[in-house]
């Protein structure tokens, strides 16, 4: 790519002619300089403040060798416009570091390139920039991207008040059972599941919804948010943390699909997972009790499902889980414990 | 860091831990957050664009296991500030994604952060944000840097014309010496050179200058610029190409380290590697004849070397290089051919 070093021995396709054929047309956006230079010139609208972020996924941790080549670029990207939707941010641009353990063929290329493309379209986002290196080891693919919001309209992970609702984005801990699946096939048996039931949550885990639709919604009306990326429960703890405030979490309010909550009927200490685990790429944000139905609505216009699943409370950082019962529950490795 | 996905494992000291004591006394500037959010809050200043560039290094490719922690730091935002530079970009803020095979501990940490702290504070450029990751395999560090001009003042690789001043900064080769002697200590003896010339080799291969001096009289003089990493030859056939000239370099006028010159002069074979070799992070601009001696003198005054090379000819990518018969050399695989 632009500022490219090429380190990548050459093979039946090299470096500059993969950048030409597969990315360059990813690259429409005039500050790409068509991939041609050392580095992109990009105007920022006045009024505009720029949003950053970069987020890195390598194979073997964040996805799996088997998993198919336009799913991993989808997922590079996603994760990332999933960090600029949490900030409220437009997305704007990318730029994309490839490190290579050998160089890709025609097939590879053609599905990275179309699972990177058809989330550009969906999100708005351009491609200006990037490099590609050999790697003696996983693949492993680093994006920044940037997003638009007015000046001073971010939302940040402070600013949560004691009595703001706190919703979560689209469902939680699919992502999660989708990994277990793919690394323990029977367990769809066990969880009673159909074969589409465990294609959608191995979908869940291959291609996170990147919930861009909601910046608008979240900047109108939401004093914090954060990308749920490590865990409903371990995420909620930071925004609080940042905020200087606790949380409760309603356990039988948080949101889950149907495949996930046959999974959990089938396996009730699968929930306690699904509440500490990753990859969900959703949002979580405390909105003042007062927009709290006019966010819903907001979020409903944008095709977008959010659900209350508790309230910020006076505290420090702690995350209460309450159950039916109104009792606190603890998070522990195995499950949960009562207090 | 900010947006940070914690899949490191735990160790003597956690990530977050290892964020707040090593990284976040370098991202003071405001946008960073305090490398407490999921992402940097930038404003661009008004008639400023923004010139974007991304690099990433990796263990046994780019930088050796045993080169010293601060030299790795240094490394990683150096061959950055260096694209910048090119472009004639005032260095502003910069996102650091960490892929690290296993915890680091505090000396490593120490030395690694220093390094970039004194880059930092030389070329004015904050930390503002990135991620970390588990890495099964080498380290790889990848950065992506933001730099300033003016609008529409960018130097590009487009932009040189038949009849420019071909200039390079600093010495050429320097490094890739320097990575022979890491590999081949022996080759000290037979290059003539003594302990401490050496070591200036070595010290150029692992702590690259960046330019960041040469942005401003680039940006009043250049036609067009790129940064020297893939070797003298083939970066200045790139310019050609972007500017569809051709440029014929005067092989005797390349500027050499006293080091080198005395390797070359032992070794003559050498001097068509240093041409081609890679490492050098140095700049090849494109100065008007009418304006080379004020690029020259503008470059002096601050504290910058240049030398002119040779000159911008019609064309269409080609690059002669140029003995001091004035007979055209082809720099072939194994040095230099007559055609």
């Amino acid at each position: 790519m632009a500022n490219g070093v090429p380190r990548v021995c050459s093979g039946p396709l090299g470096e500059f002619e993969i950048i030409a054929r597969y990315f360059a047309p990813l690259a429409t956006n005039p500050a790409a300089l068509a991939l041609l230079d050392d580095a992109a010139v990009l105007a920022v609208p006045e009024g505009q403040e720029l949003v950053l972020t970069c987020d890195t996924i390598i194979e073997g941790i964040h996805f799996l060798s088997a998993d198919p080549p336009d799913s991993i670029g989808h997922k590079a990207l996603a994760v990332n416009l999933s960090d600029l939707a949490a900030k409220g941010a437009r997305p704007h641009a990318y730029l994309l570091s490839l490190a290579l353990p050998e160089l890709p063929g025609a097939a590879w290329l053609e599905g990275f390139t179309e699972g990177l493309q058809r989330l550009q379209e969906q999100s708005g986002i351009d491609l200006i920039g990037g490099d590609t290196s050999a790697i003696p080891g996983p693949l492993t693919i680093s994006i920044t991207a940037l997003g638009l919001v007015p000046q001073g309209e971010a939302v940040l992970r402070r600013g949560a008040l004691a009595g703001d609702r706190l919703y979560a984005s689209g469902s939680i801990g699919d992502a999660a059972l989708g990994l277990k699946l793919l690394r323990e096939p029977r367990l769809a048996a066990d969880w009673g599941l159909s074969g589409e039931e465990g294609d959608f949550l191995v979908e869940r885990y291959r291609r996170p919804s990147a919930r861009v639709a909601l910046a608008l919604p979240l900047r109108q009306y939401a004093h914090a948010a954060i990308d749920v990326s490590d865990g409903l429960a371990g995420d909620a703890a930071k925004l609080c943390k940042a905020s200087g405030v606790g949380a409760a979490i309603e356990v039988a309010r948080v949101p889950l699909s149907s495949a996930a909550a046959k999974a959990v009927a089938c396996a009730p200490a699968l929930l306690a997972k699904l509440l500490s685990a990753g990859d969900d790429y959703e949002i979580l944000a405390a909105i003042g009790a007062a927009h709290a139905q006019a966010f819903a609505a907001a979020a409903q216009r944008h095709e977008q499902r959010v659900t209350a699943i508790g309230s910020i409370v006076p505290g420090d950082g702690q995350v209460a889980l309450i159950d039916e019962g109104g009792r606190a529950l603890e998070l522990g490795r195995k499950g949960f414990a009562h207090f």
